[in-house]
């Protein structure tokens, strides 16, 4: 079904499948002015260090989920463009936090604001953009889109100390790892399909439905995510990889591998990682790489991820609204395309 | 002039000097077990973090501030203790991340989250905390209260980040540096007092001296523990001092003593403490106590920080409600009287 949309520049057009692509760059290529203006809210010292951040080059999944939810119904507003930006601005505070604790010099093929300019200024501009994040939801006479982000943020920090304090226990169930990265990842997708229908009016119903989408696309995302630092290629993603099995984080991979070893092989593992009193080197990062192919870890880490996708697929159906259906649907296609690069 | 006031337990008295005393004392009190009701919101993982970063026994200098612009208009109430959390989950957030940047250990006495579980956790409980102040900011049906406490919480990363970019610069001018301390600590105590007269429902005009009074506190107070950090003891205040000396922090002593020292002096002891490839050790900061005793800067600083604190006394004439300039006036004598025991 076509759908009237409204273009930043208020020519209304018929959507199509290609309209609908050129609604999302359209609407991007927007967002990329606004988010480098509201770095203008910061003292020129920390103006920089903020463009630094927000400028690297992100996918911007989490905006074209603001987006999907609330383009198709209304002509793109500020307040679209604003929603989106305070969802990636939470997001890029993380990773700034994330370089940080992972001690990452490159990230999208660029130094890290903590690489350029130390630990401090990196920590205090996480804290600085999350605060904007929450004063641009104070923008909104409601205050609801507050308490919406502010407690996404919370559990967002949340799931990642859980994450932390799990470390290296490798005998994680699979259920548990998924509350973690539900609070991690998916509460932020979630929020940013709440804040998409919230500001194109949408009734509850479908708002609901959005943000479970949301939720499980968030799932999927951060399960593809955890296999393409283990069996991506660098020149593909333009960051380190490797790195979430250098710190032995617990991840899908990881905790898919280890119940596969003998008892002999997985402490001899688990000792080579955390207790040989020196970091984790590349050698080791590859051992555990190789050992997942011989183990068949990529193929059931690729048939969950798989089955995830396809029923988030299923989902679609429900919506009465097909342009925010076939949005979404362009979201978690990119997410398969994906897959099938990262796992062949 | 005596004013009713009602306790929690909604027993109305007559307020004097000393009801007045045990006024914020119960409400402290009360907060106290606020605070650590809020960290049941955060998962179990995280509440015994967020307990021990929330209740380390803190001066709780924001919520008495709180108090003293809402408590005698009101009868303390909810909304006044939510009020007084708030300021003190920023306020708390900014300490624990403090604590990894200076690399601390102790504060208070007591091991800090950092020391005890590491950066990561700390840098991710001190986000979680920043997001519950928001979320509880966000309980207020009128969303100034989120954009007050966002942006203040923003213009207090960013002193901090000109702070840290200014590390070794002895020339900075006493103008830039009270820019700096205004948006590092005053901008919250000035936050305090906009959320106690609006908790209280009090009219712009008294809204906005309150502000300035709690703006010029916060001022004095950053000065105050400037000078604390050089000329304090361990003993009276159970945490490591000569910090900022040793990591080259710009305070008011430091940009006090370099202008008063030669060149080659100068130059000797910026190259100890940022160029000789080791960390500063205590010799080098007894070494700069011991100049600032020479030259002055003791006096000196003392003395700019009467005249503050007796600039802000006059203000409060200007108060038409007694009641606050009393409670007000509390909060500035606990200054005055601190500063005569650390300076004599």
């Amino acid at each position: 079904m076509d759908a009237l949309v409204s273009l930043p520049d208020n020519r209304v057009i018929r959507q199509n499948g290609l309209a609908s692509k050129t609604s999302l760059e359209g609407f991007l290529a927007n967002f990329e002015t606004y988010l480098v203006d509201r770095a203008n809210y910061f003292d020129p010292a920390v103006r920089d260090l903020a463009v630094q951040a927000l400028t690297s080059g992100g996918k911007r999944i989490r905006p074209a989920l603001v987006h999907a939810c609330g383009a198709g119904n209304l002509a793109v507003s500020e307040n679209l463009t604003k929603a989106a930006a305070i969802v990636e601005f939470v997001h890029v505070a993380t990773l700034v936090h994330d370089d940080v604790l992972d001690d990452a010099s490159i990230r999208r093929d660029r130094q890290t604001v903590y690489a350029d300019r130390g630990a401090t200024a990196a920590i205090l501009l996480g804290d600085a953009l999350f605060a904007h994040a929450l004063e641009m939801a104070s923008e909104f006479p409601e205050n609801e889109v507050c308490r919406w982000v502010a407690a996404a943020t919370r559990r967002t920090c949340s799931g990642e100390i859980q994450q932390s304090f799990l470390r290296g226990d490798f005998t994680l169930t699979s259920a548990r790892y998924r509350q973690i990265i539900e609070a991690k990842t998916a509460e932020l997708f979630s929020v940013s399909c709440r804040l998409g229908t919230h500001v194109a009016g949408l009734d509850d119903a479908t708002s609901a439905l959005a943000c479970d989408f949301g939720r499980r696309l968030g799932l999927a995302y951060q399960i593809y995510d955890d296999l393409a630092d283990v069996f991506g290629r660098e020149a593909d993603f333009g960051k380190s990889l490797g790195r979430d099995l250098a710190h032995g984080k617990v991840t899908l991979p990881t905790i898919t591998l280890f119940p596969k070893l003998s008892k002999v092989e997985a402490s001899r593992l688990h000792e080579t990682l955390f207790h040989s009193g020196r970091e984790p080197n590349s050698e080791i990062v590859l051992e555990m790489v190789d050992l997942m192919r011989t183990h068949g870890v990529h193929e059931e880490c690729r048939e969950l991820l798989d089955e995830e996708l396809s029923a988030i697929g299923n989902t679609l159906s429900e919506f009465t609204d097909d342009t925010i259906a076939r949005h979404l649907d362009d979201l978690r296609q990119g997410i398969v395309s994906r897959t099938a690069i990262l796992l062949g």
